[in-house]
């Protein structure tokens, strides 16, 4: 399942000064489900909270074996096309480093974190 | 290996004003190693950076099966004896999260992220 990819999208997060009923987070997790029909080897799935309140809409992307990103500031409305075309070029790397120039604007302005591919102790030489 | 717990550490932390031939985030970071000496299913792994530059000194920690949070505004010296506390809490659960009201402040007020526990498709029911 190395190959696999997931993307968390925060379905708590709420745009500065918007009261809609739907949350932004919840509208771009909508979204990206909606855009990223039938691509290979993802899976979107909606949390309760990414922990990244002030910095909504939110989502993190993992994989096995990769780096995992966490990136906020996205625009619900607008972001859903540049968030897949990103990790389009995060699943085609081998451990999840995009280079810098390569990287969606959005995500290299919105990063919040990364934490590196998890290995057991057995894993490493 | 369900239970090993991992400490990331950014030894790239550089914390504001400090002109130190030696980062915070080294500092830190053997700071953590000495006073975490023997401790069981712990392994603490220095970092080149988790991209939270903003937020001085930052770890994470990770764990097969439990989210993993993301925490900054660490300070180089002070920090360490709270940081270990805090990850005994988290390895004393299932899932890695900890009661709201039982996390150090350190960790409640300096929470970067969390991410949930990476879970492949063949795994869900």
């Amino acid at each position: 399942m190395h190959d696999e990819t997931v993307l968390y999208v925060c379905m708590t997060c709420r745009a500065e000064g918007d009261s809609s009923e739907i949350r932004a987070g919840a509208r771009l997790l909508a979204a990206l489900k909606e855009q990223a029909a039938g691509t290979q080897a993802l899976r979107i799935e909606g949390v309760e909270c990414l922990s990244v309140c002030k910095r909504p809409c939110t989502v993190a992307v993992a994989s096995p074996g990769r780096w995992t990103y966490v990136y906020g500031d996205l625009d619900a409305e607008a972001s859903a096309a540049t968030i897949l075309a990103g990790i389009g070029l995060y699943a085609g790397t081998t451990d999840g480093i995009v280079p810098w120039r390569e990287r969606p604007e959005a995500f290299r302005k919105g990063v919040v974190a990364r934490i590196p591919p998890f290995t057991t102790s057995t894993d490493t030489p």
